[in-house]
């Protein structure tokens, strides 16, 4: 990166230029949670921070602090929270996160911030936590308009076509599969060990949850499908696809 | 019904011997909600209610007092919170609503349990709150087993192709739409008027959320595809998939 | 009912036609409480609807969601939260709903907004929910007023005096008694089993409460006081004194 | 007082020994209120904690830590919290207050507590306090046995008779009246300015409350009724009533 | 004192022409906590309450309500909460309790407030309560400046040198020490006992916190330094620095 | 680093391995926080994590997930949480995760847990946090016993008096001064600028807080003291002197 995107590592005067410039700030919302035996548990962190600052980095915005709090995994998306290595916060937590970003970033004057979640059980608590930061923003001078993105839903139907040629299952079992693997192949191939990838066949998981976990119903490995198929090519496509698409839509909104 | 089945309008002593027999209770939750000229805000209450009664009725089990208090419609799910006639709850309420209600049941003696959901905002924060009640009961004696359903995702692939022999455009894009309306036609008839559908192209809603909502991309009906082909019949036909197959992941699992 | 007068029932098109004319809405606050052998869980959340439902026809007023999650029953008021039936929201949710209840309306455009208890236990965290509902509006444009009744405190001292001739122990001790019966055969005669009343004393409560309670203090029937003497015809002049008394007290504050 | 009952001024060490007999322990909640022009802000703070002293005294028990973090002052009972003067905490804070007592008294080796409220407006919360705090010890060893009262509820209806020869207006109007200005001579006369007693008549109030308040209802003085007819033997009266009837009552149930 | 200066003593006539002049009131913040065989539990709050009281008498501001709702006893500051005697308060609950005067000091009419601390482990949790009061206030008219501070960071370098001359071991160690029995030997000495003051090393407690607490690394005395050297005369030395420095201090910032 | 000891770059195979061996688990804590011109925002994030993972590789333990969102910079230790660059998150939110972190890594297996604070104004937080989970855990099978330590206080006398020959100033007001920008410029060289460090004198700040803040009172640069006698080579002894300290204490108590 020839220009540091990053917030968190850019001093405090620099970043009140930037602020002055009413610029787009992308928030990456990840997890600490088990991915297997192949790859590392800071799998949503990660990915969720590259995909922002690449996209920040090709559409001119910048990045915000990385949430890593991440909601609590859920069998049918991430293996379950029963699992050693996951860390699953409360609603509450996850939420409060959010929602003091969203009050913090307007106080320094921005107006323009995306939520870029990368953990899927995410997704509802980042709505509340912006939801109530602008309940407490109103009658407030300049209240900030937020979007809220899962990075995953701007792969194209061409790039899923070409990825999953046997069919796609889902972005949901896509929890450890193809998709995060050979993202994190492209972006941190010191962090996979594709040697001990399991390949086993998808979770069939029912069309409800269950609490506590029927563990038998997430296979051994923790993913939710194979990763097998994994390739830093493919990690490449989808990268390209998603900071292409998630860049785009970000502009005509903002 | 030959025999009640919902609890609160069952007194006491006979829920106690209900309560004896280790009875399945079914939680509906629903909202109130918007649903378009032609459909009343409760449509979410009544139909959850209604399927978990028939249901209830179909394998032995019983209903419990019914969730009103739904989260947040979304815009890509429910049109949006920000039109007149939604009623959205906080995470926080929603949560203990359903927190409670779980470990008020298992106090009384229930140990299965299951929350039949009718509004598609609410399945996080039933979930946290089942978490959270199952939480404040470890370490207590028998706990209860709990399951989380969405009853649209018990309508068979077959009575989708049926039904929509168009193609299916999702769930959450049904908010007073086909399957709704159907539904309300089949079980509540004098609470909707067809003849103020307004039969306006599906939304089409990007892949991400944006708050403030931009209020131009939900249809001035508020519902987010056309209920003009509903019909009584495919009320029936749903009704019955769903009550089967719901019933039947019921008793597999419990 | 010759006009639909609760808003659930409503399509959001007519409500929003009913709030542009400034109508004062009711909320019906009840509880699921067990209430003796003869009287199902649900008697405070449908007799409180009902007292909203007639009362909003009688002055042309309008019914909003019915609160059905209740405070935990006391032993002086409701027989205590240990029976097996009564279902007891902590004082945070029951406070939620109600703050909830009025920020929406708010939003909607009601300004003018009566709570109509039914469940003793209830008030003083409606109470609460109201004011910090005021507190989250202030600054805010034309923030709602906000009256809040139990609806037997319109019963007039005529009334008690003709239904009680033996003198009236005190609407807290009218647990699953005359006046809730009465109600009761008046408007849901279905639901009532008077050949299951437990024609027992009335119970004689210490000038304190006791956590846990002392299950002995309750009458095995649950109720505080005998139900014998109840009937259809005290159910309707409960019914017209609270109707008259209740609408003319909120005609003149409103 | 021969022997300090307070253990606020009595040593960590004396206390142990104290609670290693498994002592009662009463403990006064009170507010910080408006008692209009004749009595101090502190008056149910002082109250509660002399009765709760002198009925230690006559029993043998403990007095805790008095709560000064009273609910907000409510119209009908205490003149409104709009009125300057008043301090109204939030039921949050006067539910976490008592929560902890009982938890913290419970660690400490109580097994017998009594909470003596003098705040009409204190006990829902009071009694939410000490039901989650027994929530929290459930599974703990030896839970506590926790009474709640309000102190006025034992003046006994002979007294009454002797002290209000016109009627009795009810305890709720009692606010700056006839018997708290009455006990406040007997313990606290440095603190009361009888020639400052406006001598209005009492507020006759609604059958509702309204929020915001409509001021006009409460009468000029902050008091519900007159203390014109105060003095310091009907302090004394109701001081041994209170003291006697609450003593035996505590030393019945404990 | 010649005037009285704490408002709970105060009546709300006479405490309103006190607010219309503006005035600076002082919050004293103090715990009920062991101290000790020679000293009762509510040290902390009697020694706020005086300082706060002999400020304003000497600066002409008044005293608000005590808080005596202290945040959880530390090892290093306070002997730890493990020890029967002193009351934790959970942060919540300190925070709510310090968040609501400032509000209701505000909405009083009062604009200059000072928080007066006298236990160590409240500082955090009383600037938070005050951050968030502030929040709460934003937008509003006039709101209050908040001034926060402990008592004994007033004693100059002179006299700790004077009265401390074998070395000042910090204000954390004082726990139950010189400066508290002096202090306490100055205004309420019917509450100290000399005779059992336990002279024991001063407290070698490491560079960090340990939950569950190590119990061995307390002093059995409860004090983390020894009282004997206390006497009157100091607490007269130090009552004298703390009220100039600290009046001194307030006065050039209001 | 030889072995990898951070867990978020361990995958969950391997990190079930090291749990099955009762490690000790080290928690970063740090802050978003402004730290002058010349370093960045994640100054402290950095650094406890870095210090965390070195003494990790000392003493054979292993890291966790850092917790970046520290509660609001101060003005006496941290300049103010007015300042643009600073992310003040509430005490609710730090205490949240923090005693989530714990739950979890019981949940885990963890049974000795540290919390390396790296930012001054969060540790009462963190503490809170830890007792709030504790409680949590009451009456579960063998809690884990957890210290809190802020790195800086293993800093030994000896070096302290070597770096500061001038005389040490205390931690708090070395905020964004000699010690933080020497260890980054030893740890975290690229993120230094020390051509933009601005030597002004140290603040000199009054005894008290005030909000909201005298803005006035932090120097320019937003550091309490000047970062211009910083070297990499004080950063190497003061790495040395935190790491030796800080693990011999670890080792010591666990």
């Amino acid at each position: 990166m020839t220009q540091e995107r990053n917030i968190t590592r850019i001093d405090a005067f620099t970043y009140r230029e930037i602020l002055s410039r009413d610029p787009i700030i992308l928030i990456p919302v990840g997890s600490i949670e088990q991915h297997g035996p192949h790859m590392p548990l800071g799998v949503d962190t990660l990915l969720s921070t590259t995909m922002a600052e690449l996209t920040a980095e090709s559409i001119g915005a910048y990045v915000g602090p990385t949430v890593s709090t991440g909601y609590k995994s859920q069998q049918r998306s991430g293996g379950g929270n029963h699992i050693i290595g996951s860390f699953g916060f409360d609603a509450e937590t996850v939420i409060g996160v959010c929602r003091t970003l969203v009050r913090e970033l307007w106080r320094h004057g921005a107006r323009r911030i995306v939520f870029i979640n990368g953990h899927y059980e995410n997704y509802q608590f980042i709505y509340e936590g912006v939801d109530l930061a602008l309940r407490d923003l109103a009658g407030r001078q300049d209240p900030p308009r937020v979007m809220m993105v899962s990075y995953w839903d701007f792969v194209t139907d061409e790039v899923i076509a070409e990825l999953y040629p046997d069919g796609f299952p889902g972005w949901d079992v896509e929890h450890g599969g193809v998709m995060e693997t050979s993202l994190m192949l492209r972006h941190f191939p010191d962090l996979v060990r594709m040697d001990r990838v399991m390949d086993l066949p998808a979770a069939e998981l029912p069309a409800y949850d269950l609490l506590p976990v029927d563990a038998s119903l997430t296979p051994e490995s923790g993913c939710l499908s194979s990763a097998q198929a994994s390739t830093e090519a493919k990690g490449r496509i989808l990268t390209d696809s998603v900071v292409e698409e998630m860049g785009r839509a970000i502009l005509e909104r903002f």
